[in-house]
């Protein structure tokens, strides 16, 4: 039996975190839930399974939720950044699974790491802003990371049984996004609503518009690098429209190794939770000849200049990768507020990043220092 | 420093393995190679690897080989399917590439798997012909058998740190061969050198034919069967005309595993011989976005019977798939003799395996009786 902890268990990769686990209840418990307010579906999870805990980080909404929780159910209600990083590092846990979006996830997870706590990473932004610090304290507790991510969980299996020193290059996949063949003339205009809608992933807010930028690629190389210790120039991102190679791993001998499945972020959860067992489950199966067709092409770095943006961020090093993601996170924020347009995006991060000071090997409070800095920035400049 | 013999160092495999050696000369050693009666190339390739022994199947190509080796060159020549078996059970020798085309290689190949030798197989007769007997005796003297074959070779490399239990399906690609997209009345007339144009790999002629009639995949299920230990309908074949994809491996819990390249059988020998390690090489690298396009189709049974005849002959079990094999081998070589027609293959191969009574567990004698007996059945029919 495998104790998790979700944080962000309301979210999209929560509640199919929740229906992995509903369906291996034998496998699976769920100790700890948390979300940052929505109640009513937090209270729906409480009902079905019964965790120990649950962590809300807005407070009102937490007070809420302890109104609304029925007296034969025995959960403890806790809140705050300090709730979040006390059901990430309890006794009774196994592995955390960090599905919340943003920053706000890496606290909590290094306070997991360093409770020997292994990781289901979903968070993206871990590794984006604290990639040399969280691997290394990973190291040094013995303590796995494993990617929940479609694209890394693919790099993840392709190197089953190799060696990373075998490692010629990762090429990571991307559908494209919406706007996939567009041109920058074409995309000066675009609304939230086109931005939003992905061609094969059903995703967060967030995620979507990154998707839409290519900023989510940008991000997973960022990823890339430090979850599987290659260099900037050791990873190449091909469009494939169709997701059905959600990765690959070409090796010194030429060979490429690739995951392929039909999009369902239900398997990569599962792996990250079952590894290195496979669990037999109900999913759609691959039909190739019924695809038919996979295609791929070059990604255009002139239409879509976040991807380029977080090359450029990995290149330079230090904390401009950690600089990229907090504007990038307040620039999509302010794009889906309608404040700003789409090439506003890529065009405040370099502004931000130009105005950066980098420093090398972070602390956490620095890295943390430096976001306050690029949220701040970023805002100041759009004003 | 490993130290191979190869069985058919002349023939397409073989030139490829030494093109292999000849890359690698700090790892691999030649000790013997052998050949069918191609002397003037044995005598090329004695004078470039320096081989301690050679074997030439036909004893009067054996007699004027050794009049032609100069005299200061120290190679011992030796002849018939004595000498063989003397170069696959070498004490000198840790590899047997077995890249002879025929039943001929079964003798010699469990020869070597007795005397503890690795087997780095590329003759698709031997487990075809006697996969559970080869199979039980790899186990017996726990020798590895390391598939050279481009398929093989890509289930081998999904199944790297997986485990067996854990495969649900194995899926194997096609090329589809010279003559997919063809209907049975297209194909009635055609002549050995249409079957013979490969679209995308360079074979020798047995090969060849066998792939445009598709027996070629035929017999690469019944080989991954035993190779992989599942059943007959754990195993699907996919046409895959760009040949890029080599081979797959689904899981029970739906993820894929593929293996990926450009065509060349340089890799999936130089695999067998460097597993579990990977060398690094300059050959080729896969370029996706050039590629552009990938596609996928199911097999057409109807216009081509043997692949069906293939799957047949295992549901039967027994020694079916050795009586196939054989009649097969038998009236290809008609075929390219011009003696019979396209469909004559796949008609007396069925007709030969109604005729046969088969034999469960049989013993390298039976095997063998039943080998000469397909043989003379089906030239009796024939005429």
């Amino acid at each position: 039996m495998k104790r998790i902890s979700i944080l962000g268990s309301t979210g999209s990769i929560g509640k199919q975190t929740l229906d992995v686990v509903r369906r291996n209840k034998d496998k699976f418990e769920v100790v700890a839930i948390s979300a940052n307010s929505s109640v009513d579906l937090l209270l729906e999870q409480i009902k079905e399974f019964k965790p120990k805990y649950v962590a809300v980080y807005n407070e009102e909404s937490a007070i809420k939720l302890k109104k609304m929780i029925p007296t034969d159910i025995n959960v403890e209600v806790l809140s705050g950044m300090s709730g979040l990083k006390e059901i990430s590092s309890l006794p009774e846990i196994d592995v955390l699974l960090t599905a919340i979006v943003g920053m706000i996830g890496l606290v909590p997870t290094l306070e997991a790491i360093k409770s020997g706590k292994d990781i289901a990473l979903a968070n993206k932004e871990t590794l984006v802003c604290a990639g040399d610090l969280v691997m290394s304290e990973a190291r040094k507790h013995n303590v796995s990371i494993l990617p929940v991510d479609s694209e890394h969980s693919a790099i993840f299996q392709c190197l089953n049984g190799e060696k990373n020193k075998e490692i010629e290059k990762i090429i990571l996949t991307a559908s494209g996004g919406p706007f996939r063949g567009k041109s920058k003339s074409d995309l000066e205009n675009v609304t939230k609503s086109q931005a939003l809608k992905h061609p094969n992933w059903s995703m967060g807010r967030k995620i979507s518009i990154d998707s839409s930028t290519l900023m989510n690629k940008g991000l997973e190389v960022i990823e890339a690098k430090w979850l599987f210790g290659v260099e900037q120039n050791q990873i190449d991102v091909v469009v494939h429209p169709q997701s059905i190679i959600h990765s690959m791993v070409q090796f010194i001998d030429s060979s490429v190794m690739a995951q392929l499945g039909c999009p369902d972020m239900r398997l990569p959860i599962q792996y990250a939770l079952s590894y290195p067992n496979r669990i037999v489950n109900d999913f759609e199966r691959l039909d190739l000849a019924k695809i038919a067709t996979l295609t791929f092409e070059q990604p255009d770095l002139e239409t879509f200049p976040c991807l380029k943006l977080a090359y450029d961020s990995l290149k330079m090093g230090g904390t401009y990768s950690a600089v990229l993601n907090s504007a990038n996170e307040v620039l999509v924020n302010e794009f889906l507020n309608d404040k700003i347009g789409f090439y506003d995006i890529p065009y405040y991060i370099e502004k931000t990043m130009d105005a950066h000071t980098s420093i090398d090997k972070p602390t956490l409070e620095q890295i943390l220092d430096i976001d306050r800095w690029a949220r701040e920035y970023v805002a100041s400049a759009i004003r």
